[in-house]
């Protein structure tokens, strides 16, 4: 069994903090990669080493697995942790990491491309038994067999670039004339997104729930799943809210579903952390959707009701240990919620709102936990993903979990940027979500911008805020610095 | 059963900021009441309303009966949480709300008035059945009667204030010619300190464990026990790190000492969340100290490990709810530490050590919690207990829980003052604390001023970050003020 003396971590932001946090805990040393807009950022300071890698395109920098692997060999780093997004999911990243004798926090690069083609891996779960959305697991090209399929499975169907995923490449067919003038423009734009011109009909199914099953899986043949996350309220096919446990699954569905997933994860031969998603619908019949060969946006609700720090489980099966736990030690404690804060403005479609953050106050208090990568006076630009950070609430029911989100929304102070903030509130709070009764058509049914009144009284306490911090600051600076550094100084003495 | 519509708060600081968290949960108005130094304070600005009621000196603001219930009168308030300290266990101040029809959210004047006295309680105690110290449980001011109890329960023997506590009032007898030297001094120090002249006597327990148990009791003849919190670690009798569960006890003591500890509250007619201290010795033998008839400040890690609001629950029995919950529903989850991090130079006898806070930066990710009455730039002064805030870690077990408590630390950025964070890492992570054998001497007995490097890894950190927070201090007033308003004001368009 190693001991990993030094990880990388080749992310950036919230996730990259929230896992050098933990490689800490560990006694790890920690190596942060950035690219040159990044140089202030808190995981930058955070880690032992960091070095600064290309430019902000992320071709140049979090995307450049040359320079990536250039870093692991000067500083002589043991394993790297990819986090999510960027080079998560690359096999061609797993295969160079191995090739130069460095541990990848992740499966093999044979697991991720199994998963990474959607034909391919709905064939493999269909042989594990996992439930399949009726349809035909083979790329179709032809209109007629397109036509064949689609009356068996009965409208609506769906499309589905074979390559595609997030929503991309998808298409909803509601009869067969629809089919006939769609399917060729179907097959060229998967063609042209995404190099590969396989496309799939499967059922569709109307207002379905998206339910996924976390699995942890070491290298000694050792697979548990840690249960269900829901994350059906989304825009535009990303998730915005996500919570663990559903409000819908029975203890038997969910053991259902939870062994469902141990046999996607074991088909694949999958070690590490990984997620099953699945699509649910209204009689609780769950159908798989893809396998996410990596940690999650929204692993930490997982982590609240657990009681378990996902990422040191990564660690340290990546290191060979055998898990520390089986199926039956794993219990549901409470509930948790997640909200992404993004920078956008949700009353100017959701575009992004870039800026300096003139005000940043955290949530504090029982059950309330913020992931971010930002501080007091950072800009948000445009270069990454918009968002702030995360918010989580863990209560011992739902009903307070959703309480002390909704106190935790208010607490957070956020000025110089428009956020999400209030429209996570509004979505908590909404009949369907706090009875339960929802889809993923839930932000489109029911969320008007009007709702949201742009100068509310948190809006308003914020500016209080911010007038009161722009005296301070005045004052701090044209008083009292001598006396802090002499103060400084005399301390040092 | 009522419903409070609008709660006051009877205290400051971080415990005011606590409550007033929950309350806002659910959905209940609140009230602060602040002295003139405490303008200021995050308590002030986070309640819905907010009444200055006089001076810094306690006597005149949140000691003051009259002022504090005719802010009540004055705004239509339910009911009053006294948080711990300042008016929580004073009887006359509970008599005085329920003549004004207020609710204090907390025991009957009675239950305090019975466990107030040392020597009321340990009689009752011992008519209940809760293990007592061998000694006898009555009023001694004569040196023969003294020492006939001493060689009865055989030296050492502690003579001990009967209205004392905390402590205050307690001197080590190690044989019979100290006893003759120190009766008589006892007895008049008591009468001057406490205003009552009874002592007294009782077995002197060597090496002893602070272990005490959190009990509920609802209106209704419901009370359970949540389990123990360890507090061993303490310097001059003031707890610096409690945990919890113990590292020490079996399944089977813990619920000896719970069914103990109900008993103790059901023998007072105890009513909402009290504590039960007990002495613990080498052999798990565990003796009633005393009852705390109040929220306790290391109550957070019992809300950790049972997953419950501590505050809420208060609140619910208050309004005449029953507990939702019996004994067998509660669990132990996890582990839980806390530290008090405390404006004190442990370098230098851990005198206060007073200034603004320059910098003030709080850890953050999973299993972190910071509850606080500051932020940065606020003064520390003299006038109050100077306790910055308590910093909770919670691990699946108790080395996680180390390890997590070691990297928050460290995470910690605290400039302008000297605290006693260094102490607290250097105190969980010797070998007598993380290997479970430790008592009450652990202080005095491995502590060395000297062996906490004053100008360390992160005191240098904290100069650097706070060289870079002055600079951009600096660099916000001279230029982007008008930016910045402007900015807000087209926000506000």
């Amino acid at each position: 069994m190693m001991k990993f003396k030094k990880i990388l971590v080749a992310n950036r932001g919230e996730i990259a903090l929230r896992i050098m946090r933990t490689v800490r805990e560990m006694n790890i040393a920690t190596v942060a990669v950035y690219s040159k807009v990044d140089r202030g950022s808190p995981h930058v300071s955070f880690a032992d080493e960091a070095v600064c890698i290309g430019d902000a395109v992320a071709s140049d920098s979090y995307l450049n697995i040359d320079k990536v692997i250039q870093v692991c060999k000067d500083l002589h780093v043991d394993a790297v942790h990819p986090g999510y997004g960027f080079l998560s999911e690359n096999p061609l990243f797993a295969r160079a990491l191995s090739d130069h004798g460095i541990v990848l926090i992740g499966p093999s690069a044979k697991s991720m491309e199994l998963m990474g083609d959607k034909l391919t891996s709905k064939n493999l779960m269909a042989e594990h038994q996992v439930p399949m959305v009726p349809g035909v697991n083979k790329a179709v090209r032809d209109v007629e067999e397109a036509k064949r399929i689609a009356s068996e499975v009965s409208y609506p169907v769906m499309i589905k670039a074979s390559a595609g995923g997030g929503g991309k490449g998808m298409r909803i067919i509601e009869n067969e004339a629809e089919l006939e003038s769609m399917m060729a423009r179907a097959v060229s734009e998967a063609a042209s997104a995404f190099g590969n011109d396989a496309v799939f009909i499967e059922k569709y199914v109307t207002n379905p729930r998206h339910i996924e099953i976390q699995v942890l899986a070491d290298q000694h043949g050792h697979t548990v799943h840690l249960f269900e996350r829901e994350c059906s309220v989304q825009r535009r096919h990303q998730k915005v809210i996500e919570e663990a446990p559903s409000s819908v699954l029975t203890e038997a569905k969910r053991q259902e579903m939870g062994a469902a997933a141990v046999r996607a994860a074991e088909a694949c031969d999958y070690v590490g952390a990984g997620t099953v998603e699945f699509m649910v619908d209204g009689d609780l019949n769950f159908f798989f959707l893809e396998m996410n060969t990596r940690l999650q946006v929204e692993h930490c609700v997982t982590e609240e009701i657990t009681g378990l720090d996902l990422v040191k489980e990564q660690i340290k099966i990546a290191q060979g240990e055998s898990l520390s736990f089986g199926q039956d030690d794993l219990h549901i404690n409470g509930h948790a919620l997640e909200i992404r804060v993004y920078a956008e403005d949700p009353t100017n479609g959701f575009l992004p709102s870039t800026g300096t953050l003139s005000l940043y106050q955290r949530p504090q208090g029982v059950g309330v936990r913020v992931d971010d990568g930002f501080e007091q006076g950072m800009k948000i630009d445009t270069h990454y993903d918009p968002m702030i950070g995360k918010l989580i609430c863990k209560g011992k029911d739902r009903a307070e979990a959703i309480e002390r989100m909704s106190r935790a929304i208010d607490e957070f102070r956020i000025g110089g940027v428009e956020t999400t903030l209030q429209f996570c509130k509004f979505a908590i709070n909404h009949e369907a979500f706090k009875s339960g009764n929802f889809d993923t058509g839930f932000v489109s049914k029911y969320f008007d911008p009007a709702l949201l009144n742009p100068i509310d009284e948190n809006t308003q306490e914020v500016a209080a805020i911010m007038a009161v911090h722009v005296l301070d600051q005045a004052k701090s600076t044209q008083l009292p610095i001598n006396q802090k550094s002499s103060a400084w100084q005399s301390r040092r003495s």
